[in-house]
């Protein structure tokens, strides 16, 4: 789990794991090549996330979503009721803080749309990035953070920037009314109560799998 | 949670939200910069996770980290018990599969020796990268990941490649031997039981994101 924090009960109507499932069925179902046919069963998915069907069912059933017998759930149907659950088809604008190599990864995803999210700017402290672009985005030095996001109406912004700067740039892009802060920096940021945080911190990961590699098969 | 499946019970010792809590407190307190001298208590852990501080001290009571009255918990004596608990004092060898941004990015980081892990090789597709060196690593054929990997002793793969080649490079990665994939790619990859798949989709994030946006504060 990315460790999140902040406006809890804003996430109450849909429980935190419950979203989860959510969001894996939606990558999944709109993932193209996957699926032949516009019907999908409960215990397909299930396999697909090695997990129980009656979950599935259970899932489908909180956003709305009626099966058929023998022909399982439509799938077009689970994809706007997720959407529409979810609030995937509301729009926001975001901002990258960081124009180097992870920033540059994170603006090569082009799905960023079919989650309503539209990245309107990137800041970077290097002068002589400065006007240009990234991914036809255009490049804005850190200390316009405020004005910049404030003209774009910013509501998210992504750290993509070193730890040591982190803290600084979180605090920026509070000031510039962002209400949400993805963060990609190895470091925990410290943010008002109504501000949301993702944390992506590489070293969750790392730590999972090392736990995994020691226990599961031996080490080296 | 990143979505992980794969031999369950080696991870039954620690239970998987409890491991996400130890890996969180082992990269915060391994953080420089945020601790004055060598003490912790668990309201400021508690505080700093925006959790309950007597979550904190049961799980120090489980890997063994006993408090001092008024002082708190040894800093250096948790650090060091996480890793052992975690299994971060062993060693194991990471491929790179993708030398585009992505990987670059994420060969970038430079913690991972604290997390046991040294990566040994990078592969790409591209003939123009092949013998090059991505972060002082050699840059190797897609085409001989088996015979790299079985060289060098590689148990992880990282796959920070195109969804299209994902799987493919999936299966040379489970053919060479490796036990564990950390994977980027924004697919989910079909793998034996006995391999360990940790998924780091951006879209999970987008989407809780997106819904946060959506029921916190409205959107425009």
């Amino acid at each position: 789990m990315a460790q999140s924090k902040g406006n809890k009960a804003a996430g109450k109507k849909i429980k935190h794991a419950a979203l989860e499932r959510f969001m894996h069925y939606y990558h999944c179902l709109t993932s193209p090549g996957l699926w032949d046919g516009d019907w999908v069963t409960s215990s397909r998915i299930a396999y697909y996330f090695n997990m129980d069907d009656t979950q599935v069912r259970k899932d489908m059933a909180q956003i709305g979503v009626k099966g058929m017998p023998r022909q399982g759930f439509k799938r077009s149907e689970v994809i706007e009721s997720i959407r529409h659950a979810l609030g995937l088809d509301k729009r926001y604008k975001a901002a990258v803080v960081g124009a180097g190599r992870l920033g540059g990864a994170i603006m090569e995803y082009r799905g960023y749309s079919s989650y309503g999210l539209e990245i309107a700017a990137v800041f970077d402290v290097d002068p002589a990035k400065l006007g240009t672009t990234m991914s036809g985005c255009r490049i804005y030095p850190t200390v316009d953070i405020v004005k910049v996001c404030r003209i774009k109406t910013v509501s998210l912004g992504i750290l993509t920037c070193p730890a040591e700067v982190a803290q600084r740039s979180a605090d920026l892009l509070v000031q510039a009314g962002v209400y949400a802060i993805w963060n990609f920096s190895t470091t925990n940021l410290i943010v008002p109560g109504n501000v949301f945080v993702r944390n992506e911190h590489i070293s969750v990961g790392l730590a999972e799998l090392a736990y995994f590699m020691n226990r599961g098969s031996g080490s080296y």
